[in-house]
């Protein structure tokens, strides 16, 4: 099977990508050869595309970029155990060593040897990938593949949320791009008994609202702080969800976070923050919780068990679908925050189908 | 105020209540009086109604029967610190000792030196009650007070439901009575992935149905044990909440949950039950839990925040709704099986605004 | 007993405080009148007494102060239940409000309407204080008083060191002042892998050492992040019980805190402090907890059993005993670091038979 | 490397064991092979051994028996990524599927695919055993291979003695052979207020006392309800570790459990056992967990910091070292009761050693 594919290449170490062909892989003893059906944009990817001072000192093009996906099962390596022939899967991207005390322990989304699909090593914008059979997630057939691919970063909502109670307490979502929105989506799942949503962004404050969100707040156009207490019987939010990485909203998410509550943050600051840890740590006797990744693989058996429920609406989520060609349309798409999830498709047949 | 009142009493140690008066209780100074709005039928109360065995040991006539309830504050004792006139209030109808270890240590639910309203001291099928400010649980404005008298055994199935994981989880509720129902209601609202209802009267499993459960087994019709093993890939489920009391059902249930999984019991058996302890609990790593009363006052705050979350749909729990004169028919209607939650209204325009 | 009493004063809004006598105080309904044994010097005491900025915005003068102390009860109020004339008492030191949320779930350490004792309201320096019932925590007879003083500030190492997994982890204790030394001797009496101590006072880690810490770091002298790992195969320790708040100390816990791991924060800063959130808290996944006081009444329990336990010397914690009337040494010795817990007696007959 | 090693076998179905040779086993590419320094027996070793329903059931001859070992790496297999020749290796000795639910979520201890060494395949009395590097656990050098070998069923006594709060709590282990003392070192070590060992072997008795037991009670003798209630201010045990399988035992467990306690069940029972669900389990408000294997590998780790911290004596368990050719006398002593831990040597010069 040494012929060609498209893919979009990461090429050289300055903003963009270019649409081009590869060879397509040969799986390892222990991989599979995935044909992708749909794979969507990430932050990740959006740094990695404007060659962002974080992308400069951690990725090595030319390689192949993108990391969510879902796709057919169309090879399998000769030690490969469970996975089969037309399978339809999707991946934890994380590629750990196994063998460290985190792996043996649960904790294998904090493995120091990881690498990651999509930014260590050849990813998903692509007609096909070669994934370890550890990383494969055994999908349900007849499932539109843009869902499928968006369980992923899924993860990274269910790990936020659902890292401590929930059910029946007040949460802050701050930040809605599409994991802020998926969290807004997951809390009100579970029975969340009041979802703020807090964003500067008009089309991902209403996208929040449609997909639940009991209140929604611009923090340019009025007090955050105010608001939420006055939500909350003046005491604050149980549970704050930090996905902007921003300064002035994670101090101010202290402050409108109830004392004992907690503060779980994915969203990733660019420079040192300053605190008031005295008052609004101690004091408060809050707990502050930095989310890496998704837990391997108890957030995707969370994910499925969501899903499957029937309480989670994924469709509001996927705002944009599009041919892998016009990859760039996707990322200026994500440039001006005017979208959820972008999802391309390498076979336009599969697009046809679903859009 | 010393007037008197209407009441349903335990008159003498024998079958059935009375419909009588008696004079309005005198709040002392850590207690409120109450105008009963509505009050519905535990089973409890069916039980001491019915004088069966356990009755004839723990109950003491003469007294006021009845503890789930809702109504209007009308008299404040000297000591009373937070509740005032005109709140609308349930309550927590375990009357605790405050200073045991148990108290102490926020398992009040436990404490050895309880006592229960329409147990051990007067209860609330009546048009008015004196309860300890400590128990009175003040509610929003506005609502049917049948949803509020149903808090206190809704709290019940919420203590049951959520003694562990369950968000993404799949679980059987076995037996649906009134709080195996309302348990069905939970486990839908918070994102269990799968929920399966096991009861044996058709009026109570098509309940179920209407409040949510995806799949409904009679276990008179068919083997739960395998049917639970279809439904669940294999595997079984990860919960069992366990309501029925029964030692069958109970044995069937150990069958049918998951490795690692737990079962939750509410339920009472007559007799002493034979388990194989060592295939059943020990080689699956299973957890059980005996489930007593509710959290003081942890599960009030789950069920208020669940009611808010706006997943939980009361209404068809309530079934029939009777003026308390008419108590007998609703004792008959606990007999058969065929109702959901029964109200009892002392006050007949109540009854008239919300039927 | 309208007589009077020797007690310390807090009389004027400037540094220091008074020897003086002030009339018994007569116990309410609710309250029981204890005799002073042993009354221990916080930290908290020595900011009041030094009349620092936090003392200046919170303190009102004059009153008595002190707060940690065991003593005889010699008369109590009509409504007491279950303490009787001549239990040993020592005293949780927050009076809580037990109608809040937080009071009503177990959390009453962060009650918003918290009066502490000798901040807010007559303390123990003195030969009698009256506290409420529900504050006082009887003790085993013939225990020599000093222990049961320090249980108070004792139970504040134990939230810290136990608020998360801690048997056969490693810890370090950052800042060995009393409760500092406290959390050692905590850490090694339940299993601690290792425990390192890191304070720049070498009266304070000979005194870590002493009660058991495996490792001492003087800061001052070594880089305690590189020591740190050196001591954790690279790796860091589990946790970090964050005495200091020193913003070097709580920047450097951060960086040898494995990934993963709990740093528990009961040191005030008195600035706002800077810190890495992107690298130190969300990529490496940890939590970080504000701890307030002590768990009421959890955490009194959990120090009644590691007493019970013997696993726990409680001597060379105490390393000073004075009169009184030295109170002014006491402060000091606190003043310098060259102590461990300082204990006062009002009554010169119990320091000849302790000391 | 195709010499013959000495082992002991089970040749047949029928009881006992044959001490003859063996090819040495030449390892897959996922394994390393080990010189054995020590192996000890394990209660299920005994059962193999005298060749009890269970065994008939479950065992299929020929094989080499054993699981409990510690040795050095003297081969590896060519895809071994972490495990270096000359490790000292010990081993959780079950094998497991790695692809299945529980193995994917930290719960590999109840995979239903699980091989276990020494009873499912080749096992540990022998010179040499070959294992996936997975399940080898590294060492450090220089320690007693007893100690080493014993670390597998110690990894029991945590499990069980640490599936719950322990710290200052109060346990009974019920059941004293070689994981009951351990339980008891493991309590005492983790700082337990009080531990009580209830067994009927006089010999078990003392070494329970002699690893620190606070209480030990012969149920033969003496009524242990009472004796754990007079023990416990009339409240019982906060935590049952049942080692004995027995179902008296159990029953009486259940009766001086403390009110929302836990019984962690290890022991096997034979037959169904009859409980008082109504009044043991449900009214009390108590966890019944079962205890399978050792969690892979949190439960190791937890055994390596506890051995660590130095709180864990291991020698009195430890109370007999043969040449692997006296295995009859061992399990004499097995059977007798009159040992704790006995421990095999292939190679006499390693026993001359440390004995």
């Amino acid at each position: 099977m040494s012929q060609s594919m498209n893919v979009v290449m990461k090429e050289k170490a300055e903003k963009g990508g270019v649409f081009t062909t590869k060879e397509i892989p040969v799986p390892k003893s222990n991989e599979v050869l995935v044909k992708i059906h749909a794979t969507s944009i990430c932050g990740t990817d959006a740094h990695i595309y404007n060659w962002d001072e974080w992308s400069q000192s951690r990725i090595k093009p030319p390689y192949v970029m993108g990391h969510e996906f879902a796709g057919e099962v169309v090879e399998i390596g000769k030690d490969v155990k469970a996975i089969k022939l037309g399978d339809i899967v999707s991946a934890e991207t994380h590629i750990v060593c196994e063998v460290c005390e985190f792996c043996k322990t649960g904790q294998a989304h904090i493995c120091k040897d990881t690498q990651i699909l999509g930014v260590d090593v050849d990813g998903t914008y692509a007609e096909y990938v070669a994934i370890p059979e550890a990383n494969a997630w055994v999908n349900p057939k007849g499932v539109d593949p843009a869902y499928l691919a968006v369980q992923e970063p899924l993860g990274n909502a269910v790990h936020t949320v659902m890292e401590g109670e929930i059910v029946g307490k007040s949460i802050a979502v701050v930040g809605c791009g599409p994991i802020g929105i998926m969290s807004v989506a997951v809390a009100k799942a579970v029975g969340a008994s009041k979802v703020i949503a807090v964003e500067v962004n008009e089309y991902r404050l209403n996208l929040a609202k449609e997909l639940g969100a009991d209140v929604v707040i611009n923090p340019m156009e009025e007090d955050p702080i105010q608001r939420v207490l006055d939500e909350t019987d003046g005491l604050g939010v149980d549970i704050v969800a930090e996905m902007s990485g921003n300064a002035r909203a994670i101090d101010q998410g202290l402050k409108y976070l109830k004392l004992g509550g907690r503060m779980s943050m994915l969203g990733i600051p660019n420079d040192k923050i300053s605190l008031d840890v005295a008052n609004d740590i101690v004091f408060k006797g809050i707990t502050i919780q930095g989310i890496a990744g998704r837990k391997m693989y108890k957030t995707w058996y969370q994910v499925k068990g969501l899903i499957e429920s029937g309480n989670l609406d994924l469709e509001p989520i996927i705002t944009h679908r599009l041919p892998m060609e016009d990859f760039e349309k996707g990322f200026e798409l994500m440039e001006s925050g005017n979208c959820g999830k972008v999802v391309l498709y390498p076979d336009s047949s599969v697009l046809e189908k679903y859009k």
